[in-house]
């Protein structure tokens, strides 16, 4: 089966069509008909081979909904025409002490999307239908697609370190994962408070769900905020002053960084022990919890704010991305390339 | 009512003679007649003003067993006769969202035992009675005493860190802290590795209930710890190669700081976000936290191993402290001074 996509042939190129043949279905494969796919910095990362990992030629794409065209003879509970999504992960062990309770995230064999397969900048993708998942019916697939990485990213944290209704939680970095993170939080009853170096974000913060915006630049607006939170998201790169994040936490308060965090925390001991503060990290969700994020964000009706282009227009899509552009992600549309 | 003491008049200084006066007792305060009194490291930061805290003429002391001899008015569930314990702690507001959850060692308006108030290295000691604490039967004075500080400061994360009996547990520095802190994880059902940078203590460690001891120099051993352990307690004040411990956590392990802990941490913010690692600190605990702890050290006769003195061998003792020469906790005899 061939498969055309769009392809970078080295570090930092531009993408051009490219198309290659797949193996034979396997019994635990499906295929998708991609109708969209969402561009995350990851993809830039590795069109870059920032991470050492690259292997080219190079298909992006981790962001995927689209509809299944075939499915492989052990495939149980999807169908040939259902609409799904895939994420950053599409393979585990599905045997391991991880898989078996449901972070199939945390297993040491786990295969991503795009790392040493083709993803989602293309027509169409094979992938163990185990990592595929069924879009609620009242979500837009053009929003949708960015929950299967951005919103999966930011989701995660919120469930598994407890945070509740009655929290006070900061987002950092208001752009593609920070704005679903507002969205999430507030949705889960949070007070909710916004941290940006870019004030011209405040209007579109607060309509996502922000009750507070702090310009992180200002070094008052900063210290009004110490010991206000019980839950800080981080999803910049950039390194900022970790320091006085903490001193935002209130007592049992936990910083949380998800996403290709960069730089070093350089921070006393001591600001751990007094008020018994955390700093933790995330890496996306296992199965069941993506299921309960996309039912949580049909509920709700959270939804990443995209910008559609078509498959053809990829470079000026990524060229967005990579000047931080994109209000607030840029989303391919895959079926009339 | 004049109580007969030991204090610094200065910093640095050795402890003399010293007799208080004290007020009239509150309804809330109880007296103690005081049988044995722990030396912890923080009584030395105290009499050494490394805090910058300290007033003189200053009685350190806050691992204090003794007899109650006087009631208050408002005192309740307590009597004259009866032993108790107090720690650290010694009062709170009672009112804060912190108290009324059951973690005064939270509360804003905490106050500590032998901070602008004179502690157990005396004959006698006040105290808000809700923070004197019934010892079991089954526990000796002068095993008991540590625990109100030592024991209760790794038994807390161990505890609220929801640290439970399959899991891994390691202990970095077996000293005051650690030693307790092994005999608590082994009681509990774990896997207890020491570490230490003392190998001649690997025998004891052993028999306080380690399966494994890693010299923390021996940069072989810490490589095979790698990615081995849920929970790691650091009970040290020097500065080590966190990074090295952070590996050494499986997926959603954490390391947690107690006690004075100096210097800084300073990793890589990635090394949490792949396999979801934290990295919290803890500070004694609550007065339920406390009852909790000494029943459970009682049914498994987890006790400090001490070393006794007579209260007027103070600066013998407090110089063994000084030089870590203490196997393993320093406590001072002060009925029969």
């Amino acid at each position: 089966m061939p498969i055309n996509a769009l392809a970078a042939h080295e570090p930092k190129a531009l993408l051009k069509p490219y198309a290659y043949e797949t193996d034979q279905l396997s019994p635990d494969e499906i295929v998708l008909q991609i109708t969209h796919c969402g561009i995350c910095h990851s993809d830039i990362h590795l069109i870059d081979n920032d991470w050492t990992i690259s292997k080219y030629p190079f298909v992006p794409g981790h962001e995927i909904v689209g509809i299944i065209t075939e499915t492989g003879n052990r495939v149980s509970g999807l169908e040939a025409g259902q609409r799904v999504g895939v994420g950053w992960q599409s393979g585990s062990c599905h045997t391991c002490e991880w898989c078996a309770s449901g972070q199939e995230n945390l297993c040491p064999r786990q295969i991503a999307t795009c790392v040493g397969r083709h993803g989602g900048f293309a027509e169409k993708v094979r992938t163990d239908y185990r990592f595929a998942f069924p879009i609620p019916d009242n979500l837009d697939s053009e929003n949708a697609a960015p929950l299967l990485c951005a919103g999966i990213t930011v989701y995660s944290p919120l469930k598994q370190y407890g945070v509740r209704h009655h929290h006070r939680v900061g987002v950092v970095g208001i752009g593609g994962l920070g704005h679903v993170a507002l969205q999430f939080a507030r949705a889960m009853g949070c007070e909710v408070t916004a941290f940006s170096s870019t004030p011209e974000k405040e209007p579109e913060a607060r309509a996502f769900g922000a009750d507070h915006f702090v310009n992180v630049n200002d070094k008052q607006a900063m210290k009004i905020s110490s010991g206000k939170l019980d839950f800080i998201l981080s999803t910049v790169t950039a390194p900022l002053n970790w320091s006085a994040f903490i001193s935002a936490l209130r007592p049992n308060g936990r910083l949380c960084f998800v996403g290709a965090s960069v730089g070093n925390l350089n921070v006393p001991v001591g600001s751990f022990v007094m008020g018994q503060k955390s700093v933790s990290g995330s890496v996306i969700g296992g199965r069941a919890i993506m299921n309960e994020m996309l039912e949580f964000a049909a509920r709700h009706q959270v939804k990443a704010k995209t910008e559609l282009m078509p498959l053809n227009a990829v470079n000026t899509a990524i060229e967005k991305v990579r000047n931080n552009q994109a209000r607030y992600r840029m989303v391919l549309s895959c079926s009339n390339q």
